[in-house]
């Protein structure tokens, strides 16, 4: 097996702010993952909140040796060596991972929602994401997201309620607000939630710092409408901490390590009855379509990481009036434009 | 797609007693799920303590029709059509699962183990069970059981302390010891579970009757080892009721419908950090093996269903020193003897 990073720049069509940070570009590290001629293609998307950037993902990478396995069959064997290359790092770890579904797939024959015995059908309509801007921008926004039925609001700004007042002046969409842990203490997330559930708001994603889950847990008891963890869900150990703070979870690949993992706090998110997310982050059609590929088990989908870019290399999920649309072909159903 | 159901009697070596029932015979029903020129094998074991038996399962598997699906990848349409059919009916659900998974194996070229990504060489030392019996019977049973290297023990009747001195009179081996639910109060339980960590036993299979979970809860507190629920856990949704009262759980196929919701629960299981054991009924080498593919992911296996039968028409996965091995085989592995 041989693994090929290559090293991209990932274009956003407007600059993409949130509570924490601001980029008009985005980092990608696309893998090809070589077998005895068939390629699976995998996707790193680093993000500085976990610790990682192009260079740590590609020293990461460097260091994964695969020659030693058989065939990418092995995902158990080769992702409990990778997982213990080092800590963290965990979206070079989902570049693997994707990687190796998309092989297998391929060597199958069948695209991953069908070897996992999914309904294609059933795919959620994804939301679009309306970053932190100016307000005359963020309208400007609203207006060009016309196709997509369901808004995803980045919050968390001294001005929120001046941007939520800006989107429901032109539209009564659903909205779904993220605040990226920008509120800083529990009262405050409070009154802006309360505030929000007036301004029709479906959901609140992540209102306080992941430390603070007391202070959620409190806030929870507050307001009347669902909580997601993002920035305080990584992985599956992480779920039965959030049982009573949060109502459900965002899981995202580049977050998780992978397809495998995700696939594992989604059966568990279910046994504890809480609603499942999947998200992303800045991604090429590589990593949105292998997330896409688990969505028809999730409650809602913010998988618009490849439509907020100008320069995606890849084609593969595509979206119809916001509906996730997965293909017949084999693996993740990717291929390079 | 075509079902075709058929009716046998598993024939046991010894008669088989637990704390509630006694047989020398287990009822079986066998199906083939055939469709494009491939068979797949399917098996429920019914149990009367989950209120199945002979009719029960034909009379269900009489109302399933698979025609109005396109194939058997259609794996969470089918069964959520089959689960919606009439509650309960667990083993009779199982069976089609468990023909379901064989034929994409089949279809796909791989064994079971190889599509889910396990390491086949992970798989446990299965225990082999002595039932309840006349003293110098379980003696001689022992004796018969020595190729294996665990012993399962049934208890929860009143001479439960001779059944335990019997065995450890003529072997040092691990012995895990399974009361089903035959303790009646918790202080009851308390002082067979001290008397038996002096026995060396390993850890204690549902002790008290399942609706008792608050009394479990108190008597986990006072005894030093663990417990695993059998009879308190059926599916997925069971296992977050059961935090406090045990360490882990005892996973059947004919109990919790299948493969698909055994793998449901073995990841949340792990989430929990619960140890996990893979149980059976009295089954034949398809449902053992269908079962045995799960394995690598678990702690404990209690995979000996074929074993205690003289009469297993089916050869699938075998045993060497009680571990359980795997072949490499497409679906189940299994085939007619």
């Amino acid at each position: 097996m041989k693994l090929s990073p290559r090293y991209l720049e990932l274009q956003l069509a407007h600059t993409f702010t949130i509570a924490r940070s601001s980029a008009d570009i985005e980092p990608c590290i696309i893998v090809e993952l070589e077998h005895d001629g068939i390629i699976g293609f995998g996707e790193a998307a680093p993000s500085e909140r976990y610790g990682e950037n192009k260079t740590t993902v590609m020293n990461f990478l460097k260091q994964v040796d695969l020659t030693r396995f058989k065939d990418p069959f092995q995902l158990d064997e080769i992702l409990s060596y990778v997982d213990a290359i080092a800590p963290h790092n965990t979206s070079a770890k989902a570049a693997i991972d994707i990687a190796l579904h998309d092989w297998i797939g391929k060597r199958l024959g069948v695209p991953l929602w069908k070897l996992w015995g999914l309904n294609k059908e059933l795919t959620p309509v994804t939301s679009f994401t309306i970053g932190i801007d100016a307000l005359d921008i963020i309208e400007k926004k609203v207006k060009e997201a016309e196709q997509y039925p369901i808004l995803k609001v980045k919050v968390g700004v001294p001005n929120d309620e001046e941007i939520i007042k800006t989107i429901r002046k032109v539209t009564d969409k659903v909205i779904r607000v993220d605040a990226n842990e920008g509120w800083k203490s529990k009262e405050q997330a409070r009154d802006k939630i309360l505030w929000l559930e007036e301004q029709d708001v479906e959901f609140i994603e992540q209102p306080m710092p992941a430390h603070d889950l007391d202070g959620t847990a409190w806030l929870r008891e507050h307001i009347n409408i669902p909580l997601i963890a993002d920035e305080n869900v990584i992985q599956l150990y992480d779920l039965p901490t959030l049982k009573d703070a949060f109502d459900g979870i965002n899981i995202k690949l580049m977050k998780c390590t992978g397809l495998r993992e995700a696939m594992r706090m989604i059966h568990t998110a279910k046994a504890m009855k809480m609603k499942i997310m999947l998200g992303c982050m800045i991604e090429s059609s590589v990593a949105i379509s292998a997330a896409a590929q688990l969505s028809p088990m999730v409650d809602y989908a913010d998988l618009d990481g490849n439509v907020l870019i100008t320069n995606d290399p890849f084609r593969g999920v595509t979206l119809s009036n916001g509906k996730l649309i997965l293909n017949e072909k084999s693996g993740l159903g990717v291929e390079s434009r």
